[in-house]
């Protein structure tokens, strides 16, 4: 099956002359998100993962999914102030001088886990590798970084250098 | 499995008061984790469902898990302007006079689909009975609406007569 036949463009999302690719269109459907799901489970599957930790929101999707294929137990990272108990913090940089941050709970991984970060779409790479300084800053392992879709433009992968990185679909 | 025992209480969250269920210590654990998703998947699989809907954001967590395990295809039900496609948008009622609103792509599900509605939490059901009305607007069946957890004093089942329910873990 080529899963980008399923993947939808929408001209100008966010933002005038981008090309975003819609992967809800593949989710959808059973047999592509099998496929995609079983894609990343067989790139993980070797590593021997504890946790799949999984960025708010579409990483929820992905993660939990391939979470439960691995045996795995799923962790989310979310925007601020959502998670309900003690929470680490952490503030990273995005495009163009903007700062985002992030939230785990203090006591979702514990050291020495062997984790894989989860997450629809590998761009900047920068929440992935903010995922990525959360997991080490409490101990435990980044064994993988795996996505399903890769825009190759943004070079993502670059900035995930010292990380074994796994996409499923590359534009 | 006592699934029960996986679920922290977080007291005076998000109000004073109020003991909030913390799934996430459930999710992070990868027995209980697969225990419940099965037993998700147990109550929904002989009812034919094409289609897991699962509201932002820790629907999108068992929503896919149980699509994945289903062979269901997933579909996100989201705050306004998170979708990039074409939506529909449904303003509902919730406690206190409140309002909110659902958005779905216009085409993520087809007349006369068996869907399943799958969320972690019911307590007044409120966002569960939105998304099953979104579901019937479209012409789709809601074979099933399907929790994690249920708080039976907030009265949710009742609020969604007429529609299949089941829950996992009961308080």
């Amino acid at each position: 099956m080529n899963l980008k036949d399923k993947i939808r463009v929408i001209n100008d999302f966010p933002m005038p002359g981008l090309r975003y690719r819609d992967i809800t269109t593949l989710l959808r459907d059973p047999e592509a998100l099998r496929e995609l799901v079983d894609r990343m489970y067989e790139a993980l599957k070797d590593r021997q993962i504890d946790v799949v930790v999984g960025p708010e929101a579409l990483g929820f999707v992905l993660g939990a999914a391939v979470a439960y294929r691995l045996g795995a137990g799923f962790v989310p990272v979310r925007r601020p102030g959502r998670l309900p108990g003690d929470t680490y913090r952490y503030e990273y940089q995005i495009e163009q001088g903007r700062s985002d941050t992030l939230e785990i709970h203090k006591d979702a991984i514990e050291k020495g886990q062997r984790v894989a970060v989860v997450d629809d779409l590998l761009a900047t790479g920068s929440t992935a590798l903010a995922s990525c300084q959360i997991v080490k800053q409490m101990g435990a392992e980044v064994a993988a970084v795996c996505f399903a879709m890769e825009m190759t433009m943004y070079s993502g992968r670059e900035l995930l250098e010292g990380y074994e990185v796994f996409s499923a679909i590359k534009y």
